[in-house]
């Protein structure tokens, strides 16, 4: 059994725990992260693709990337499509801000590299993971990719563990809340191989129910439609799934680029809190503390603003604060949380076709989008919260 | 039998009725009213308070009344409370543009004054009215006061006989659809001879439930909480309505007001609507139309803009425009309507305590409430939908 000391043990190696152990690095605290999945599982596994503004100012400015803007594409705004018309929001705009899409698997890439190259310590394929606060210098112990057992002592550990967390279940009984919200729905998603269908993300709602026409590269698109969520992949072959497609955004002129698809899965919806985000010596960020629903982008985002806080949190705490700078992240990261969720809510309810809506508030809801996308104060509003509240963050 | 020839047959000598009978008579159009109330049963019964600018505007350019900017009150902003402390949003700042406070009832006894002025011919306290709509000439048949039967023959009956209205009920079987939603509260209404709490209208959420502490006069304030629909006033005494007050909005420094309360009231919860507003000669404006519930104050100010799109439609048919200009109305009078239900049902579902919601649904609600009032953007879309839209109309 090897034991290795550092400041902060890091449960997870995915976009939240490599940018906290990057940004402690930068400010001279040592981190160790462990995953159980393999560095080439998690870059190739496809995620979300759209970065708020702030979320990419912080990969620029503490030099993890340039290719978010070099190989990334700039979006100055979206297409809300209702009614067989496109209304597009504009960023730039109405609030002065753009967000970008590039993948997250490729922003873990990059993270991953920068950890590289700065000798990081990050340990991938490790297996048996547990975590152990009883004591003020908590342990995280776990079998290595060799297969020899091994353990960190940190003085605090960070639960960057995703929607599955070990690090949260560490929490003794009745210490922390659970706040969740299921959604009878899903999505489809899949990539077709195709020039993109339009510049920017059309998000579409229709009696059919919703679509999200996103891209990739010029010869690759990400695209989704809502679904039960008993649909499985395989029984949706090309031809079902772009007729589907169509009949959920064609129209007026417009008409879907379609193409051989791959990689198609079925999304869960689910809206999720847990709180406080720390407990003594353990922290949460991510999706190991909350998940949104994907319709807005927000999943990877709040991850990052998680970790922009806790990292000023654990700066704090280790120059000798005391733990209110710890529990101080709770605080200041909750804030931003219930914003996020409460835009996720309301992008998906009004954009979904909702099972056992009655006429009026199928009615309403287009009401709603009219009102939205037709008032510069509504739209100013919407492009704000999906920018990511720059101004007023 | 007396017949009256007219040319447009209003059904309703409330607000919306006598408006239009305005209207028209200005444009050199004759119309006789008719209604079942009294005049003095309509000038008493209280009802909503909130002018918006555009209704304000009708009523002092077309020469109704000069009270509503000498007596009533100008509101630049309303309140909203939750979490113990007040958020103020500033209509005038964020849009330019201004509510006013002056009673429903004291808007109908202007009319009232006003149309006897201009010796129009408005008939109270008919009975037995009914709508024929079976030739190019309808008619209105009723009771009058002196209890003889009497008939209007017109080119046009307009039903504004509100949510009960008759009028609807003439249109043959299939042809209008309805859209309805029903809500699981009411407001408990009551007046309280004491002075203003607040120079603003005060909209409270708190976990007890909603409150909205509104004014009338230096000495007489209208207030409402959300209660059950099967309330009975009866059952509430002085102390134990005042008590339910407090605990909605008092803390942190903030008191009601308290005195001798009055006209106590269970208000119903209702967004309605029925389309096409518009079949052959028959056309309805206002409740007997559609059906907001009160949060936000929508229901006379729609009413008022159905009248000023009918006028013109009226207007245009009159002078040769053919029936197309009819059918305008409905398409026109729509468009409102559905954003006005939109805004009613927002307001109403994120400020009330919504019975059976999860802890998630209660937390992300307060996440709404912090977001509205904290983003200007925010702000300002509330604020130019409660003000009317002026900017945009």
């Amino acid at each position: 059994m090897t034991t290795t000391r550092t400041q902060i043990a890091i449960v997870g190696a995915g976009p939240a725990g490599l940018l906290l152990s990057h940004l402690l690095h930068r400010s001279g605290i040592d981190s160790v992260v462990v995953d159980i999945r393999s560095r080439h599982d998690i870059a190739t596994t496809i995620r979300a693709g759209i970065l708020e503004a702030g979320s990419v100012r912080t990969l620029v400015d503490t030099g993890v990337s340039d290719r978010v803007v070099s190989d990334g594409d700039r979006h100055d705004g979206v297409v809300f499509r209702f009614g067989g018309d496109n209304h597009r929001i504009d960023f730039q705009e109405l609030v002065g801000e753009s967000v970008w899409l590039y993948p997250q698997n490729d922003v873990f890439v990059d993270l991953a590299a920068r950890r590289e190259a700065d000798q990081g310590d990050v340990r991938y394929e490790v297996a048996d993971t547990a975590v152990d606060i009883s004591s003020q210098r908590p342990v995280v112990s776990f079998t290595g990719a060799d297969g020899r057992p091994a353990r960190i002592e940190a003085d605090l550990v960070v639960g960057a563990d995703g929607s599955r967390s070990i690090c949260r279940k560490a929490y003794p009984a009745g210490t922390r809340g659970e706040w969740f919200r299921e959604y009878p729905f899903a999505w489809f998603g899949f990539l077709a191989e195709a020039p993109p269908s339009h510049p920017e993300l059309i998000y579409a709602h229709s009696e059919h129910g919703f679509a999200l026409v996103s891209q990739r590269t010029p010869t690759m698109q990400r695209m989704y439609f809502q679904c039960s969520p008993g649909e499985r992949p395989e029984n949706w072959d090309d031809d079902r799934i772009w007729a589907e497609m169509r009949r959920r955004v064609n129209g007026n002129g417009f008409e879907i680029v379609e193409g051989p698809i791959s990689a198609k899965m079925v999304l869960p919806f689910r809206s999720f809190v847990t709180a406080p985000m720390r407990h003594d010596r353990l922290l949460l960020a991510g999706d190991a503390a909350h998940t949104v629903p994907p319709t807005g982008a927000k999943g990877l985002n709040l991850a990052f603003a998680d970790v922009r806080v806790l990292h000023e949190a654990i700066t704090d705490f280790l120059a000798g604060a005391g733990e209110g700078a710890l529990d101080n992240y709770t605080e200041r990261a909750l804030d931003r949380v219930w914003k996020a969720q409460h835009f996720s809510y309301w992008m998906t309810t009004m954009l979904h076709a909702i099972e056992g809506a009655s006429p009026f508030d199928i009615e309403r809801q287009r009401g709603e989008l009219a009102l939205v996308t037709g008032s510069r104060h509504g739209a100013a509003y919407l492009a704000e919260a999906y920018t990511g509240w720059q101004q007023a963050a």
